[in-house]
């Protein structure tokens, strides 16, 4: 089954809202083995509706529509996908009379358009809405099928996993199965060339890569007709991957980040970390605190931007800073210890640098940056050279720090394993 | 001039990436009086970007492109474009000097596929890429325009702002002009409501409201034969704002954001700022360092997650945390005396709050914040209720957290200056 996203709305097209329908529809459709091959954006508007309509049903068997489902004027899909589909409009009691409940509950009385929303194409399949008042609803052309889903993400999201998700199992074989495996350390450029053979080679599962701020994601992709068929293809291929980038790779699951996979480890290892922080201003910190339960380990970050912080709160000598200056591998290693030394924590992470898009000479220009990291009292340093805005070094700053504390935990657990 | 964006990438069509640079560039188009009929996403295969080129050159005479710019082989828009225009590409001697110093300033060596990016459809006009490898295009057509950009947001919106926006001022008869004035402290319905009346009324200039990250946006757009003469019918709108919304206006300006505001009051008043975060994690260190230049009046953030954080670096009560718990007006009334009692400065701010997933109850639900203000010793702590992901509550508690600290600052001067 081949399917388009429609996504109908003024406000999308003029860029007031993004687009997270769109994602999460497309993200759903593949979880279910449903390609999706095109997605548009059109206004509120009978014509263009109409006409992305005669479009997508010449290139897919189903259409899904988000949107346009209000009790509004301007809220034009479910007579024109009726229209298009050459169904009359009739009342749909159960949806009249959940509406009735909807404003019951909240002791408001319903506007005269409110009623418009139980108004459903002759024979469709009817969705509840248990987020709002637009019931959602599915009908049938003779070339395709087409859903209509409500346009705020918490009514669309609900009614997709309770209703449409049965719905469409009824139709669909087989399934789409990924996994991600997540590096860091080397570019995309670099990445691709290694598994050039690898995605060449495979057509099922699929082998693809994707930058992301400073990491590369490599997505193993297999169609299959069951989950376990699907895992069975996508296994040998992340093996071959692990053997090839080794610790350069993080992680191999979706929903686990560079700090989570960081946090993870520190866990494991029963380690605290604390931070302290020049040019990413707290952003390493923010990194770390978004992990989910990270206060068991997670000891303080120190924002020291002015050199007059790096010296109260963390002891870096002022001699140090005359003779070397604020960025600089001296400075980052004083940082780290000064840290530790104050907060008894096992990983100290000091960053210093010139984020721009002033400050930069020609020995150190703007994108210099020194990571410290301390584990059980061993200091690294790390000279970094980053390009772009100041908020991107500040980033590519963030996902280094990370990358090397993560480095500077695995080398010091192996020498304790091994006793290398 | 009617435009369409078109977004290519196989990661947009399976939901991987949520599309905000459809949103970016359609905000930025009307901002620019250029209307966008239509968003398509494409994936990176070369029949289906070119029969998206194809339906979209019948009924737009901009089209602009996002994707696929990249140095791997599945990166296929700059051949298709040049495909569709009828072009050769050409090697661009500037764009490959470009990214040689890009590698070279990370000390790699570029890979072969990286000089792919440099080639270009004969006769563009190149957009230097300050935050990438990847130059961005115009080329023409008979009927139209294709502008390519690079899919990295963090690219083309840099790319955007530089080379794109001035290009096109050339083909927009006259000139548009908008002066952005941007309040904090009321939601958009809200701001939208009271100025209905301007918005109805006004046909040029335009008046449009923007939500963005808890702050209201107005955008007063004219078209004009000259600056001059858009100013001239500017200036009366932005005067009648003003006066409407008084002291929840903090900038007129496009780019002063609400922590450059708060650093120039600072600056003006000659007085220092210090931070102390838990739920935040640093971000709001990392707004506030995000202001160039601003080391001068920034003491030091700290980043307090835990409790045992709190006590040691801030000196918050033991009993106190017993008592009231972390999140309550009393730690974070704690928070910002200790914060201060330490670190001599002006202003301070706490941040305490429960940011969710978990760890809300129903008296302590998810979303609520406590946020303190020193100013000068007088303490001001507000609590808020915010609602959505656990990155957005943070993020909405560094907005009311500059907005506090900017209030309380006005304040104090008023009282300084009129005795009040």
């Amino acid at each position: 089954m081949v399917s388009e996203i429609i996504c109908v709305g003024t406000e999308l097209l003029r860029g007031n809202v993004v687009n997270t329908n769109a994602a999460f529809l497309a993200r759903e459709l593949a979880g279910l083995g449903i390609d999706c091959v095109y997605q548009t954006v059109v206004g509120d508007e009978r014509e263009t509706i109409l006409e992305a309509l005669r479009a997508a049903s010449k290139r897919a068997d189903l259409l899904v529509l988000s949107g346009g489902l209000g009790p509004t004027k301007d809220d034009l899909t479910r007579e024109t996908a009726a229209e298009f589909a050459g169904k009359k409009l009739v009342e749909d009691e159960r949806s009249r009379k959940l509406i009735k409940e909807y404003f019951d509950r909240r002791g408001i009385k319903p506007a005269d358009n409110n009623w418009k929303q139980a108004m459903i194409p002759e024979g469709s399949r009817v969705f509840d809405n248990h987020n709002g008042t637009a019931p959602g609803m599915a009908l049938e052309t003779k070339n395709c099928r087409i859903v209509l889903l409500p346009g705020p993400p918490e009514e669309l999201q609900l009614m997709f996993r309770e209703s449409v998700e049965p719905y469409l199992k009824e139709f669909v074989a087989g399934v789409i199965l990924s996994q991600t495996v997540k590096t860091v350390g080397k570019p995309e450029s670099l990445v691709e060339k290694e598994i050039l053979g690898l995605i060449d080679r495979q057509e099922n599962p699929s082998v693809a890569t994707y930058a992301q701020d400073g990491e590369v994601h490599i997505r193993v992709t297999a169609r299959a007709e069951s989950r376990k068929e699907a895992n069975k293809l996508i296994k040998p291929i992340v093996k071959e991957l692990k053997n090839q980038f080794g610790d350069e790779i993080y992680t191999t699951e979706d929903d686990v980040t560079l700090e989570r996979a960081l946090a993870d480890l520190l866990l494991d290892q029963d380690m605290t970390i604390s931070c302290a922080e020049s040019c990413t201003g707290g952003l390493l910190s923010a990194a770390l605190v978004n992990v989910p339960g990270i206060s068991e380990l997670f000891k303080a970050g120190l924002v020291t931007y002015s050199n007059k912080a790096k010296r109260r709160l963390l002891g870096v000598k002022k001699s140090t800073l005359q003779k070397y200056g604020a960025v600089s591998r001296q400075t980052a290693e004083e940082m780290v210890k000064g840290l530790l030394a104050d907060s008894r924590t096992d990983v100290g992470i000091s960053v210093t640098g010139i984020a721009g898009p002033d400050g930069g000479t020609k020995e150190k220009p703007v994108g210099l940056v020194y990571i410290g990291c301390s584990v059980k009292g061993k200091v690294t340093v790390q000279e970094c050279h980053f390009a772009g805005s100041r908020e991107k070094i500040r980033r590519s700053s963030v996902t280094a720090a990370l990358m090397l504390a993560r480095r500077c935990v695995l080398e010091y657990v192996s020498k304790v394993t091994f006793g290398k």
